[in-house]
């Protein structure tokens, strides 16, 4: 086995490194493989009575009709984006083909990751139902809901895994031009899903609220409102489909960054240690995912951190073991080319692999204070209900903005610890700090899905009638519990948003300055002003990409409001309960609109780095990127956590706090909750994707930008004529979604136009 | 007279030079004179009723006890900040002291003009009423109040003018490094005034409403309600003094970066270039306070338009006649050391002035569609009321993204437009624009006073019972035209930021470059993670500012509630109108809580720049600077703009739309209001001169903080120890801050404790 590849660069994978890193695909297909051992088992699960199973299918059907439908749309753009890529630059046809085929299969386990976490939600939320009215119910309904997790976790982690091992196997040196590609696709798709899904489970949850709560005073889940299935279905495509698209966007777009850097910081050895971390992550997911017990007595929380904490601390471990055992104490060992930089590569990946576990402990922390309802912040929101709902807005927009801050500094800390490790090999210890951050993926994605299942299961168990007073309120305790685990979720995503922009700063740095052939290397100045233009578009962008989603969950859920309405008042006997109100017609609106409405924000996010980079040059789109990481980075931190506190500072009113249900204090915290809805589940979980698109496409784009800023005449006039159509893509996108209006209180006839 | 000044660089001002700089100060004693004249005119007008005089002398006295109470408090503040500039490098001791001692004089003229603001406004708000009461008082009441405007205008442009030319008369080639100083203490003091004034303003007005409106159900400025008195305090510290003072900072240092960069641009002609254009604006607003005459039947809002509009052409075409005229057509003729730069300067001059006047036209356009009550963004969230108030609040923060987008481009356009104008002048054509933009500065301060001198106005009015219908009506449609002028003034101010800061930048590289010793400029490459990080923390520290603030107001309003709350239980026939309640202890309260509340937000924009510069370098320290003018144009004009539609959506439900005052409709419009107010009036308008601090905080460090990087040993040990007591300073700040309770539900004891 002594087979050599030569790579760009003179990289080549020996004998061994082709071992580990055959081992390391291996370790995914087994990851794989327990994911199928958990489903089983999963699947396994009573399914509670018929009436049960009815609604758990109706849920279900509605969520694969919208996954479906989403797949035939975005299949087209995936094909056209397909054809784009072929026209960039490349060195050689092997890259190109490469490129491009990896763009589709990126985007395809991104779709699949997506639906299959959707499809394993909507069966599971059946069993969580049927379990929790078994005896020892609670244990048992935990139990399948972070299994079902787990499901979702280790697919996540071994499709990435094995398909960036694949890459690196193929094509060595090349890899990582290809693996640019990868992550493009995986970013793209996870993009739309977050967006779409977002879209849909807001209007769907807002719109239900707006006429079932609000107008009618009927609770949540009930039957009796047409829009009840589209929010569960909403549950299902959001928070499980969005989600799970995303978190393997961010595993794979991670890898792809550290990849990237490998070879140019630490040889043959950099594009094999980068796979060793997270395949020591799979390992310990799985141990996370099996050590999930409950104790007796103690909350749900409680068991989830713990898993978290033992997997976090034995990943830790287990790397440095590697770090040591694999890497050389002395630069000089990599090679004649290494041998200028300083330090131990040990030590370096090492500490950056303990930073990037603890800044993800460091985020479960902080969001669990700011978003938990046994901390300060969730009860000072809870407080303010008593002097009404202006009162309960301004202090959620307060914790968010607070929050947003220290987990944004931790962040940039993070960024910072890992840049002092070593001058020369900086941004690869960024890159090595995310693998880190990486290693905790499988029990996050675990964490997370625990969710919107617990959620759904509430649902079902509502609807169906069939759930006693014990089981319900074991299904509301895992609820809350699900509430925090979110937004936890979208800390760690955005956080692995910044580690991967930084590291692949790098290699925008680097096609430019290959592109320009000189052999100085590429400088965006920040004080020249077109880099601040750029930073101050950047930034911009982010708020308008928030903006337009928020905007697009209002006019679907005013789709939906004038239909639930028209329902009432047109069917009778729903209100009575002998009718059953037409839900697959809200399924239906939602689907159509949410799809309608993700264009924009899509379209912006590809569009606009083609806009500032074609049009103002690499300088302004560097500064653009900047801008739009620091940004958005705050913004998607900020809407989260605010929506979370929420939600949660209604749940403590809910649990008869300051008057309790249906007081005035509650109402307050009702409209709170209703505004943070969008925030936390559209707008700002799709900024980390939105963020990594932006990146992929500036490094994709960068050697084109170049050849036609220095060709001149004709090329000059090309480079104009690029940034005006994407320019008019945009504006033209803008145009379409603000004829559709801009508020949910249209009348019913402008809503349908 | 041909006495001659040899300047630094080279830089001499020959006779004919110091001629035109004396005119310039002339001018800008004749706006003074103008000023004068005008407020003989307002102080001559009619008094009213005894019983209106009463209430406006408790006004008055309120407002100056305020106003002494923090005068003191800064006076000390200034103090400490003087002696700290002594202790900073400087090139020699005339530099040193002309610094410290231009400090002072910033600081007092910018506290000057807003005691000014704030004292004539008290004086005209009576005489506005009053007026209104007389035979054609509409025109009469809108003549007082625009001309009182125009007294605030002359002041801020004279004193702001004179300041600068005699900076360069005395300093000639000194004067940028004085001249820092003078824009340091004006932008220091008019941001304690911001931020202090915008807390008093808005704590007693949400306060207010909270108790008056929602829980008593009693009307606006009704006499039982014991915070009105403090309600119209606030709008006169916070609206008049605060922004006065705030308007006249960023004249002061646009002024400031302007002729830091002339020199090195323009040679002698870029020293008295940059105060030829703004003593053309003086000219100009003289002729536009003086045409603002309301023809029959025209909207108040169209009459301040066309004056606007007026006097911005006529600024243009004598800029343009200046430039001509004054400039030369190459750049040879400034001297040896500019021929190298190609392009004609009387050209790129004139481009770059009408770049700034136009952008100031685009502002005012933006800002009038966004926040007026006439076109659809505010409609819109008008017809969202029928939803409840969490469509209100979504559509709102909708507005506000949207409108920040479009108004941030605006500005990024502007500054690449001037920045294309000419490569080796760009960042002085920046800086021209500026001085373009603050041609309009007089008439925009006219147009701002206005808002708050009609809504007190309308206050007087209220509580005396002494004005009929008609005039009640005057003064109402006064105020909805003074709510949308105010929103244009804060976009106004904003783009100074941004145009001043990208200008500034030069400064700061130029220092660094001197400090270095090297003849290559200085570079902060922002694909460099040092960098990146510095955006990130940047934009962490706007968002915290932004949530500073808003606390603050909550917290400050907490207070006077349970104060207007014990006076309506303890103080028998309040409610009744038969015992008058204790104004004067709301006002106490406010002023006491405004005062301290100042502190923290204070404290952190002066020591954040220091900790992210000594900490983490020059480097982190310019994206610092990028980062927080990108994200702090968008927060700022995100705050003002939702808060103004708001502000407007109520007064079109209050019109008798969508259900009118009592409706449902109404309640949530009042609701998304009361979040409007802190947005509006505290956390968005301090960020210009938070932005303005920043920047000047950060070029005054610069050379200090490369002298100890480079020393290395004891010095490296000091540039730590610098870095950590100044991060100290800012977590005792907060933690201080936060002691004092995060929320207005707290117990009475809570609140005050």
């Amino acid at each position: 086995m002594s087979r050599q590849f030569l790579a760009e660069g003179g990289i080549t994978l020996t004998g061994g490194g082709y071992t580990i890193v055959g081992v390391v695909a291996v370790v995914a297909l087994v990851a794989l493989a327990i994911g199928y051992v958990l489903l089983k088992e999963v699947l396994a699960a009573g399914q509670g009575t018929a009436k049960m199973q009815d609604i758990a299918k109706a849920v279900q059907e509605g969520a694969a009709a919208y996954l479906k439908r989403q797949r035939n749309t975005l299949a087209i753009f995936g094909v056209i984006v397909f054809l784009l890529l072929f026209a960039l630059p490349a060195d050689d046809w092997s890259e190109r083909i490469g490129r491009s085929i990896f763009f589709l299969v990126g985007a395809v386990f991104s779709f699949t990751i997506g639906y299959l976490g959707m499809w394993l939600a909507t069966q599971a939320n059946l069993r969580v139902a049927a379990a929790s009215r078994e005896e020892g119910g609670r244990e048992k309904a935990m139990r399948v809901a972070f299994r079902t997790g787990g499901v979702v976790g280790m697919i996540t982690v071994g499709l990435g895994l094995f398909g960036a091992a694949i890459v690196v196997l193929v094509y060595t040196g090349q890899a990582p031009k290809v693996l640019e590609g990868f992550g493009f696709g995986a970013a793209l798709i996870a993009m739309f899903m977050r967006v779409g899904g977002g879209i849909f489970t807001k209007a769907a949850d807002v719109g239900a609220d707006l006429v079932g709560k609000v107008e009618q005073g009927i609770p949540e889940d009930d039957p009796r409102n047409a829009a009840t299935i589209a929010d569960n279905v909403g549950d299902n495509v959001g928070d499980c489909a969005g989600m799970a698209a995303d978190l393997f966007e961010s595993y794979a777009v991670m890898l792809v960054a550290a990849l990237i850097l490998g070879s140019s910081a630490f040889g043959a050895h950099g594009l094999i240690f980068p796979l060793i971390v997270p395949a020591i992550g799979v390992i310990t997911a799985v141990i996370g995912v099996y050590i999930t017990k409950a104790r007796a007595g103690e909350g749900g929380l409680v068991t989830i951190n713990r898993s978290f904490y033992i997997s976090a601390v034995i990943s830790a471990v287990l790397s440095a073991v590697a770090a040591f055992i694999y890497l050389p104490s002395s630069f000089a060992d990599f090679g004649e080319g290494f041998a200028h930089n300083t330090g131990n590569p040990a030590v370096i990946a090492t500490v950056a692999v303990i930073i990037g576990i603890v800044l993800a402990a460091l985020i479960l922390r902080i969001t669990g204070y700011y978003t938990g309802t046994e901390h300060k912040p969730v009860k000072d929101v809870g407080k303010t209900s008593e002097t009404g709902a202006a009162t309960v807005i301004l202090s959620g927009i307060s914790v968010g903005f607070e929050s947003a801050v220290y987990t944004a500094l931790v962040i940039a800390a993070a960024v910072f610890g890992a840049f002092l490790l070593g001058g020369g090999v900086a941004l690869f210890a960024v890159a090595l700090a995310g693998t880190g951050l990486l290693t905790t993926v499988g029990v996050i994605v675990a964490m997370d899905t625990f969710g919107p299942v617990s959620d759904n299961a509430q649902g079902i168990a509502e609807m169906s009638g069939d759930v006693d007073e014990k089981a319900a309120q074991i299904l509301t305790e895992l609820d809350a519990v699900g509430n925090t685990t979110k937004a936890i979720t979208k800390g760690i995503a955005i956080a692995t948003a910044v580690l991967a922009a930084t590291a692949l700063f790098g290699s925008y740095s680097d096609a430019i300055s290959k592109a320009v052939g000189s052999t100085g290397s590429f400088v965006a100045n920040i004080v020249s002003p077109e880099t601040l233009v750029g930073v101050i578009v950047g930034a911009a962008v982010v708020f308008l990409f928030s903006g337009l989603a928020v905007n697009a969950v209002s006019r679907a859920a005013g789709a939906v409001v004038y239909e639930v309405r028209r329902q009432f008042r047109e069917i009778p006997g729903i209100m009575e309960g002998t009718t059953r109100p037409e839900y697959g017609r809200v399924v239906d609106i939602v689907t159509r609109d949410s799809l309608r409405e993700l264009a924009t924000p899509g379209l912006l996010a590809v569009f606009a780095p083609i806009a500032v980079g074609f049009g103002l040059g690499t300088g302004a789109l560097a500064g653009y990127l900047a801008g739009a990481i620091a940004t958005g980075t705050l913004m998607a931190i900020f809407l989260a956590n605010s929506g979370g506190a929420w939600d949660n500072a209604k749940k403590l009113v809910e649990d008869g706090n300051h008057g309790g249900k249906g007081s005035d204090a509650h109402e307050a915290t009702i409209i709170g909750d209703t505004v943070g809805d969008p925030f936390k589940d559209t707008a700002g979980p799709a900024i980390n994707p939105l963020i990594k698109v932006m990146n992929l496409v500036s490094v994709l784009i960068a050697p084109a930008v170049v050849t036609l800023t220095l060709g001149g005449g004709a090329d000059t006039t090309w480079r104009i004529v690029i940034a005006v159509v994407a320019v008019a893509v945009i504006v033209a996108a803008i145009v379409v979604s603000k004829r559709r209006g801009s508020v949910m209180a249209e009348t019913p006839a402008e809503a349908k136009a």
